[in-house]
């Protein structure tokens, strides 16, 4: 028991080097960038509060299971903003490195259970996926709504990068927060 | 509906706010003080990776949404460190009173499914509250002791102290992990 003990305890110390991640978007009040540990917090939150709008057969408890660990990798890999430019196949490769290396410090039977998670929602193919990924993406729209712009105006974003960049994956999984969304939207790229 | 994600998105951008209540708790590599959101996503991986430590009865998925809701009271109430000498009765009327204001922005049938989460939390007496009370306590005497001291240091907490005011809630909700914690903090609080 000690060492599995041991083992745990290794791996959440080291998650705690995930405050230290900063995302291209920034505060609300536009103080700072944010971080991932408590940009994972903040989008958990909105996965219980908008649970309606979660397709059939999504279970919420997984959904926040899964965003719990989803950025966990960046501790190594670091994050990338979706509107940057990045070689795809060296980010994924830097990943399941990461995943390897942080996983890996945990007793196996959660290494597995934490991996085959995190790739679930990778692949963002399940129910649970979709509609995770879909949350995951509807976060930074309200904040960069709210501090006029944040990594839109940093990457010089069109509102048709945006519709296929972020309105895609968030009509996948939630159409109804892309309409509450899009007139907003369209206020502020109009301009 | 539209009202309904009007109120939940009113609640959601407001929790932002939550980024900016500092602890008194460090990171872990000292580099500044830890926010109460960075914080409750921290303890929820604790309160994952160390399910197998809680009691007969505990729903991990319960005490996660518990623990993902437990300090946005502190958004108007502030965090109160638990080595600090505070008015109880005052602190727990503005808590109330932050309660009162943040979870009411949000639809009716949440309000009360999160209010009540969070009055069982407060309470401290269900498994669950038991459990997640004894979590919320042991990730920061684990930062403590990365950080070379942390709050303790700050608040000039004695190994007694520390013992009667965050031992005890360990204790009570998950006994492995104190007895785990014990020759650490000894190590530390000898020198």
């Amino acid at each position: 028991m000690t060492d599995r003990l041991d083992r745990q305890i290794a791996f959440l110390s080291e998650a705690d080097k995930l405050k230290s991640v900063l995302r291209a978007s920034r505060l609300h009040d536009n103080s700072r960038f944010e971080n991932s540990a408590e940009h994972s917090w903040h989008i958990m939150l909105f996965a219980l509060v908008l649970a309606d709008q979660a397709g059939p057969g999504v279970r919420i408890d997984r959904v926040l299971r899964m965003l719990l660990l989803h950025d966990t990798v960046e501790i190594d890999a670091g994050d990338n903003p979706i509107h940057g430019t990045v070689d795809q196949a060296a980010v994924e490769a830097a990943e399941q490195a990461a995943a390897d290396r942080l996983f890996g410090l945990l007793p196996a039977d959660q290494e597995a259970a934490f991996r085959a998670l995190w790739e679930e929602f990778e692949a963002g193919e399940s129910a649970d996926a979709v509609f995770a990924k879909s949350i995951d993406r509807v976060q930074t729209p309200l904040a960069n709504l709210a501090n006029g712009g944040g990594s839109w105006t940093e990457y010089d974003v069109s509102f048709e990068q945006l519709e296929a960049r972020v309105g895609r994956p968030v009509r996948r999984g939630a159409p109804a927060l892309w309409d509450w969304l899009t007139p907003r939207l369209r206020a502020f790229f109009d301009t």
